[in-house]
């Protein structure tokens, strides 16, 4: 089934697009899990965008990258057949990621991205005056050639001269990485296809050695409403690892069920909840935050009573 | 255009979907103005939730009134084509709308209740010792008895004999009754049908006169995303009545954009972010609460950046 129809994009879990495509092609076999909990699945429901142009749609070496133009949240990323970043909220997204470890770490030099090819992290990272390098290891070129064509406002800082960019896996690159990242932020996309060893717990390990002593990791951890599962999962085996572990989340309107999870984790016992620098509002409005402040940073880490419960032990409240 | 195809049903943004149909009907009529932010719109955008079987469909004196069983979220009320609650993510909206205020009273003894007619609000008030009397006013009986045969969990209480029911116009309602109640919630459906005249200024003037000093109330107060300058306008007309203005936000899955607004204004000058009673834990779990807790009282009034500044001089941050 295409989910470009009638002047609409749909982005259906990959679980259901499946069996959608099989009962279209007369295959009635249908996927042997519900998907429920899964990660990077959402059955049963769907977001839709209305299209005024597809802008690009190419198959790159990994994965299906599709750029359109909607009529409502200006250009639109959609790696295989899943909302990424629109211009109009993509703020929320970005910079709570980026910002949550890199307040949360007193003086930040060297950053490591994993992931972020359309660029929204490097740029809230290089805010900080503190950062004397990044580093970023993005699996797929296409995607950073579509978002400095399309998403400009997202790709302004690949010409950044404190900037080394790798093309190619995140795993593998973190195994020759050690000692060497005051903060690691790992972007990537949901555990389904090119991002799915960045979801256990070896990519975990990788991460607490290649943080220098100190450091901080924040990663893109999936929905509350969704994902509760994964997370718990996801927040277990961590704190085998690190001894700080937090989840928090945010509002993130074209993301399925409207949220985001961010798991923080320290190689150090730290209270990571509250900012180790704070912004005045001038501040925030000098560095162009259109989501982050300081107040939001610890609320972010206030969980409803469900997801608390649910990460009842791997999590003080 | 029937919203309900193919066993999905979509939520179109009112706007959109007539001239959907106009566009069926060749009425080639757009309408006048696109509306953004325009409250109870999202033009451009569209939730889908699958369908398991439609339970009741009917039309009432004043909305089109459809009840389905969606495969991942429970029995599902949707009015005039917008999706009202979910069996299963209610408890985020009801617990919030509902415990923000009453727990910003310290001993709230009269509580009125304007539209809520799924009963899911009557159920979280009921949950304070301190209530002597619930009033409710529904103006549609309909909501009222499709949500006791197909959303029993949410009306479990319309039996107790601490409510007073009325089937009628919330506004002409508060016209007749002053200064008795120390709670107010507003559980309206969108400003578009029969729940416009509870966006404007004179309602929130009846509200004044209907609460006793001291009193407190909440509306529901739409979505940061799409509706940011209605919210701004409701706070700056909300302060030229109530000394105490402020705004707070949840994650709500099935509403658009997944966040969900609500509006809190006190008689006299009062911090209400801060519970007056709080719960320990073991509270939390004996009164039923899956979202609400007493930390996330205080860090729903949290606000992004893009949303202090709008609501700026009219809410200190």
């Amino acid at each position: 089934m295409d989910t470009l129809q009638k002047g609409w994009f749909t982005e259906f879990s990959p679980d259901d697009l499946e069996v959608i495509n099989n009962a279209a092609s007369g295959d009635s076999k249908q996927l042997k899990s519900d998907g429920v909990e899964m990660g990077g699945a959402w059955p049963g429901q769907a977001f839709s965008l209305q299209v005024d142009e597809v802008l690009f749609h190419e198959k790159s070496k990994y994965q299906d990258v599709l750029v359109f133009k909607s009529r409502t949240y200006g250009n639109v990323l959609v790696l295989d057949g899943i909302i990424q970043c629109t211009e109009r909220d993509e703020a929320a997204y970005q910079e709570m990621l980026a910002h949550l470890p890199m307040f949360a770490h007193p003086n930040p030099k060297r950053v490591l991205i994993i992931g972020g090819g359309d660029g929204g992290i490097l740029r809230e990272v290089l805010k900080h005056p503190s950062v004397e390098h990044v580093t970023m290891c993005e699996i797929d070129e296409m995607v950073i050639d579509v978002s400095k064509k399309w998403l400009p406002k997202m790709a302004a800082e690949f010409g950044n001269p404190k900037l080394n960019l790798f093309i190619g896996d995140g795993f593998e690159f973190l195994k020759a990485h050690k000692n060497e990242f005051d903060v690691v932020i790992t972007d990537s996309s949901d555990p389904v296809g090119p991002a799915e060893s960045l979801f256990g717990k070896s990519y975990y390990q990788l991460l607490s050695d290649a943080l220098r002593d100190g450091g901080i990791l924040s990663s893109q951890a999936e929905s509350l409403w969704l994902h509760l599962e994964l997370i718990a999962h996801m927040v277990q085996f961590t704190k085998q690892i690190f001894p700080t572990v937090r989840y928090a989340s945010s509002v993130m309107s074209t993301y399925p069920s409207g949220s985001m999870g961010y798991l923080i984790a320290a190689k150090n016992e730290r209270d990571v909840t509250t900012p180790a620098r704070t912004l005045t509002s001038e501040e925030v409005q000098k560095w162009g935050l259109r989501f982050y402040n300081s107040s939001l940073h610890s609320a972010a880490f206030v969980l409803p009573t469900f997801v608390q419960q649910a990460l009842e032990g791997k999590q003080s409240s």
